[in-house]
């Protein structure tokens, strides 16, 4: 069976965990690069490396960065009055490094990323949305448009988000074999990511849009449970951009992609509000592989 | 009394603290860029950085490096199948990482270094010999020309060096300072540092080779003792390049340029092989900074 995810970081990156244990199915994931960013002249890729160092088992106690991490080169870069906020570690640097340096010497992000994979024996394959530069940026407190990065890390995601647009949306082209994947698929399954945030920048290529409207079966995980997110600002953005609070907000905010919307079983009550798609109810807290595994095969219907 | 020391790596750093300690000494140090390389994307300047670290006390155990550094960065990149030969330890990768993305960002060379020298408290004035790019080659075994970091770092100086040559000798302007710091010098030192390899390529510089040459206090101090370099290939490649063995081969190497030669008070009797300059012998062997600043003191005629 071949399954597409598309996938933000953290919660995209556990439920690839769960795909990815399926005997029977071949994985695609197709990550978001919106959330790219130049830090210190390097190029990060945020989600990528987030998916790449869970699936291999190495990510970090918070689910981003790397296990055993140390920020030597961090620390070390305040003597020369660099702001430091954004934390590379080392490990992870070396990553950033090799990166940036094959893109400067005109290797595709999309080749790097199936380089990078491989060195860390990852079965499942692995896709930016895009090779181009795509980035996400909110308008915040109705006044300023800022970057992805300043408004998550550096401002701690306190800001209200009033609007999100996707700089170079109109000349980003998917990256290699994407629409292809999602073509063959079987099942699209959107990943319990922020919609907004991290789902929505992949949505917005020309190409892969139209290749997910057009599958007859993709099922989006609501990030949500209890009307919260378990991670990140999902819940306020998705209030602050005028959709509905809870589940409802979700399904709003894949109207017209998605044939099927999992929430959380607590939240059974929702799927009365919800009309256009159908609701499925299962446990959708994913703190180990074992759970990640249940809910794909449970999203899979297998 | 202003002093202008023209400076490779280790041994040019070593003279260095010692004419930083003398309180008489308002010192400038002009220090060479043919090695300085483009490792992994980043710019790498060995030599400024070596002068550096040693200036503040913070070189590592064989003179180039930081002291207390770890090099998990350097070790992980072979993960990607990145030839990590050239050590770049964590400390010192945060000092390229953050010059890298100034010089991408439109700042001079010497503008970043004088930041980082600030940055490090290091009272003498350091400049790169050029903010323009020049870069040492090296015709080696009388078939490949290749480059500085790949004949020292890779091949580990082991080829027979027929000639040198500085690719960008007749475009590399003298950094800001330069000569105007040179022509206003009571003295200038040349470091006991590898006159082919480390001396040449500063003069190389049109309008620094004038100033050296105008000036009429030049003292250069001999790399060898008993006809060897105390560290690197010094003594080899003056050999192969056709100069005479031991400091007759030294005084040669810069003819026409120095005034006065200081020599290892054991090879006393290599002043009778040479005539067109004075000879003064002092124990040149720089341990600690105490050796550093007797010898300082005894170059300078204090």
């Amino acid at each position: 069976m071949n399954v597409v995810e598309l996938s933000g970081g953290v919660g995209g990156a556990r439920m690839a965990v769960g795909l990815a244990r399926l005997s029977t199915v071949e994985l695609s994931v197709v990550v978001n690069v919106g959330d790219d960013e130049e830090i210190h002249g390097l190029h990060v890729s945020p989600d990528i490396d987030t998916v790449t160092y869970t699936l291999a088992g190495f990510q970090g106690p918070e689910g981003w960065g790397r296990t055993e991490e140390s920020f030597r080169v961090n620390t070390e870069l305040a003597r020369f009055g660099v702001d430091n906020t954004f934390l590379l570690g080392d490990l992870d640097l070396a990553l950033n490094i090799f990166r940036t340096s094959r893109l400067s010497a005109g290797d595709s992000l999309s080749s790097i990323t199936e380089v990078v994979a491989s060195a860390f024996n990852i079965v499942p394959s692995l896709r930016p949305a895009s090779d181009d530069r795509l980035r996400t940026e909110l308008l915040v407190n109705e006044t300023d448009w800022i970057g992805f990065q300043d408004y998550f890390v550096i401002r701690r995601a306190q800001d209200q988000v009033n609007k999100v647009r996707f700089s170079g949306e109109n000349s980003a082209a998917p990256a290699p074999g994407v629409v292809e994947s999602i073509r063959r698929a079987d099942h699209v399954v959107i990943a319990p990511s922020n919609p907004p945030l991290s789902i929505w920048p992949i949505l917005s290529i020309e190409g892969i849009r139209e290749a997910v409207v057009a599958h007859p079966n993709v099922t989006a995980v609501s990030p949500l449970i209890g009307g919260r997110a378990l991670k990140g600002p999902a819940d306020r953005v998705l209030a602050s951009l005028g959709l509905p609070a809870g589940n409802l907000g979700v399904a709003k905010s894949y109207h017209g992609i998605i044939n099927r919307l999992v929430i959380h079983s607590g939240d059974a009550a929702d799927a009365a509000l919800i009309d256009d798609v159908e609701i499925l109810t299962f446990n959708t807290k994913i703190k180990k592989p074992n759970d990640a595994e249940r809910l794909a095969r449970e999203v899979l219907g297998l």
